[in-house]
């Protein structure tokens, strides 16, 4: 792998993602997004509720990896414990943040509701914000770790907003060619395409459709004429194969 | 938690999920399932075709897990390397399994094809089988890890195939009820009936639907009797906030 490569895991905390409650869809958009940056995903975990559990996680991904991003738990609720645990990871103190404790305090509450609504203010001491530009309170970041939202559009708006100030590498580039063909009619020819072109990662994804076999192979990388290459080889392995290379795609 | 408790984490395998190209879909039916069966899933991993990722979530998982499940990257192509990771995990030599060789040669092939196809053959010396109902070749276990394709139908009809086969704990139940209150409001009653009722696990999951804000509150736990008094506790708490208790769900 490219050592120039910026690499990023996230953490999706939450015991509703682990028990099936909710389908996640967080990483996806995740990866997508950091991917077109020059920011490669290169693990996710989900983590439940559980102090220990998530303080052992986010330092392991902050010494791991370049980022780290995490969703969920920064709401108001006595099961929203994120805050505190980053800051435990970080062994700093959790602190009131003016800022965000501004904003909370223009809508007046009674004192009980103000005070639960405070907790979406504590951030480790040093932390700086994340825009929320759906109107709630901002995530937060510290050192190499951003911490967002689990609601996917209150994620998406953290996310978007950090657009242009991380730093990044080579965007990893893609081709995709499907054909209906058994994987094994063509495993060795792909073997030898991913031999002649180490740089390129070249996957092959079987799928069942219109009643027959078929597979996608996708070829990923960060060097547009060697993807363009690999790509002219697969097809060349679908033709000779007997097949018709289709559904041809750049990303 | 309770210590009669039996845990599973799930590996997911693949490249394809961390680049978002794939949306993942099986941890939430594997998580439905477990549930169902009396096991709790209780972290899960996206890691890459990175051999040395692989074999270390691996030990890491099976060592701290009753179970782990994982799927992916047991097909005839190159980029198929789940069954070498896990022989390498366990220490074992990979070995050509007598019954998946007699199944994947009863469809004749040219020698390259075949050759591949007997990728799919290779287990960890000492693993038994895991049924695949579609008619390709099967999964199989060694140990407590149990080893899946990544195909959601395929995995799906593997997974099915361990019903009643596998040892399980106290089946984990749920309540739900929702309200048109933000969290904030209901914040303070919430963490007093969390702290009355400390077997349940009691998450508050806010959304904004019909142009208004809500919240999903779900318990969960192994008591049927504490989960109804834990319920009858929230829903008192929404009404005692002006709102009513709405959308209430046994599962």
């Amino acid at each position: 792998m490219d050592s120039s490569a910026v690499t990023a895991c996230v953490l999706i905390i939450g015991n509703e993602i682990l028990s099936g409650r909710t389908q996640d869809t967080n990483l996806q958009h995740i990866a997508l997004t950091l991917g077109q940056w020059g920011i490669q995903v290169r693990e996710a975990r989900v983590v439940p509720d559980v102090e220990e559990i998530i303080v052992d996680s986010v330092n392991e991904a902050r010494n791991g990896f370049d980022y780290v991003f995490t969703t969920g738990g920064i709401g108001p609720t006595h099961d929203d414990i994120t805050a505190e645990c980053i800051a435990k990871a970080f062994a700093v103190p959790l602190v009131t943040h003016p800022e965000i404790a501004r904003m909370l305090e223009t809508r007046p509450a009674p004192p009980d509701v103000m005070a639960a609504r405070m907790r979406m203010a504590r951030v480790p001491e040093g932390a700086s914000l994340v825009d929320n530009t759906t109107g709630g309170p901002p995530g937060f970041r510290i050192e190499n770790v951003y911490v967002m939202a689990g609601i996917p559009g209150v994620m998406k708006a953290m996310l978007g907003s950090l657009e242009g100030k991380l730093k990044s590498g080579p965007v990893v580039r893609s081709r995709s060619v499907t054909a209906f063909l058994g994987e094994s009619t063509i495993a060795q020819a792909l073997a030898e395409i991913q031999e002649k072109f180490p740089d390129v990662d070249l996957g092959s994804y079987p799928f069942f459709r219109q009643e027959r076999y078929g597979t996608s192979l996708v070829m990923r990388g960060t060097d547009e004429a060697t993807l363009d290459a690999t790509l002219d080889a697969v097809k060349s392995a679908i033709i000779a194969a007997g097949e018709t290379p289709q559904d041809v795609q750049h990303g």
